[in-house]
């Protein structure tokens, strides 16, 4: 394993600590809980949008914590759901009188403790509602999974249910943006490469040098399948084929495309993959009219790349438009 | 190789077409000359800023053209020069009646390329100086340099030249901003990996599975010495040490402080990095007045990082907070 790494049990709090250090007028760090807040929450005039999920797929969620987005990150370990404890504690930091929405990428083991911390949350007399998000077209149900994996499109709704909140929206309008933003998100992935979680310290699956795996779940659940690497256009072709007939998007459509890393691979070869995406998409008569490469939804170190569609309507665009202040890089 | 890719002869002009498709409004690409321009150049009322370089170090620097930034970058193909005709040809296309400024990284290439089109442009009569950025304090000269190699914290330069220009300083004050960043600014970086080339298909020098090359260049070029591999900490503190004691940087200064990842790390690696370089920093009285954690300069998809730093003054800091519109992840 070659990485930035002291003891493998630190990795998560480190990374963490460096987050909060970095944004030292915006964020909150909580060892306690692990957990990463606005340095000004809670907000009482706002509903609270919380994420949770395994780390190990930054930016998300802990980078997507500010104004216009999330309003607290509860990170799990790499790959691990975060502790039902903690997603309480977190719901609790960040109550506002207007409710708390809890986002849930669709994971057995996230549901389980996100459900929990929810009942435990109203027994306090905190209004919460959650909202699972899943966009993986690849394949119905997966190792960790009943039903579709919530995978990149994740930012989407994040983004939207973000924006309405802090315009004031209540938390069933906000809700309702977010159902409505998962319905039209739909992602598929495919792996070059497996990743390496510090505390295994080898290669998550095995994966031969001239395979792919095609659909591949962002913890490296398998997906549709092994195929040879091929030609960059024609991985790319059978990923927006999949994507596109999937909701179906049709001739006519406006979209979001999203190309996103899967944390090994350059930007280079993210904006190559865009741009055969772009034209495959102009061919089909839907036209691009927001545009997003780079890293969003990450498995470690893993080489490979996903394609998110969203299908775009006055309402959703306008809430993407909207500003959002997260770490990112800064200009 | 596992990459997305078609023909690697078409690697950087499909990456620049994806780039463009990206982002319509704001970015023309110019096949005939391998060049990214901004959509509004050339704009009469202000110094032009052009940079070239290797292609294979993005986002530097097709991804940095934008209002408040570059005016244009001629790449060349992946770590190679531009040609002199390419440079020569972009400058014509962005040329101002203020004049215009040309970026260079020290390599020998570059400059030729980049001297010669100064040459060629002035003779047309257009007003060019060129500002040539060395900031690497791995090694003296090196494979392709005479002089210290230029690398990530040329992002610095590029951002407080463009934001002078932008206000309408003109071209004799842009450059002395330009030289002024670049005598405060260090970077030091290292390889975990190597990395591979399209063009090459394998990789670009051999790395045994336990060893490191600190003060890697950009182009895999050797660096300061082969170490073992080592806890981040230990790693990182060697990084810091040897830009601190460069410049130096001493207790009481103020500085900007980039953890650049070299294509192939992910960022959650990056952040444990940051906090660790942060914390090296404090314990010597070092004040981290600005943080950019991401990928800046990579060199494809190796695994690794380097550490720039930056001394601020008001000049400087200002400069580096004024907006700046370019290619990024967009909110």
């Amino acid at each position: 394993m070659k990485k930035f790494v002291n003891d493998p049990k630190d990795f998560v709090p480190e990374m963490l600590e460096g987050l909060a250090l970095a944004n030292p007028d915006t964020l909150r760090y909580v060892p306690e809980y692990n957990l990463i807040m606005r340095a000004d929450a809670p907000m009482t005039d706002k509903v609270s949008i919380v994420q949770g999920s395994g780390s190990g797929h930054e930016p998300a969620h802990v980078m997507s914590v500010g104004k216009g987005m999330l309003d607290a990150a509860c990170p799990g370990d790499i790959f691990a759901a975060p502790p039902t404890d903690y997603v309480y504690e977190t719901v609790k930091m960040v109550a506002s009188p207007k409710g708390v929405l809890l986002l849930v990428n669709n994971y057995t083991g996230d549901r389980m403790a996100f459900e929990m911390a929810q009942e435990l949350s109203e027994a306090d007399g905190v209004t919460v509602r959650t909202l699972f998000i899943d966009d993986d077209v690849s394949v119905q149900d997966s190792t960790y999974t009943v039903g579709r994996r919530g995978v990149a499109g994740n930012f989407f709704v994040m983004k939207a249910v973000g924006a309405a909140a802090e315009r004031g929206a209540d938390l069933d309008e906000v809700y309702r943006i977010g159902e409505k933003v998962n319905s039209v998100t739909r992602t598929m992935g495919m792996a070059l490469t497996a990743c390496t979680p510090p505390a295994k310290g080898s290669p998550l699956f095995d994966l031969p040098d001239d395979e792919i795996e095609m659909g591949v779940g962002i913890h490296g659940e398998p997906g549709r399948r092994r195929e040879k690497l091929r030609p960059a256009k024609e991985m790319v072709h059978e990923l927006v084929n999949a994507v596109v007939e999937d909701l179906p998007f049709t001739s006519g459509d406006g979209v979001a495309l999203m190309v996103n890393g899967l944390g090994g691979t350059p930007l280079s070869e993210l904006y190559l993959v865009y741009g055969l995406a772009h034209k495959e998409l102009a061919g089909r008569g839907i036209e691009v009219r927001r545009s997003y490469v780079g890293e969003y939804c990450t498995s470690l170190d893993m080489a490979g790349a996903s394609i998110t569609l969203v299908k775009l309507d006055d309402e959703i665009t306008d809430l993407l438009e909207a500003p959002a202040e997260i770490p990112a890089r800064v200009f």
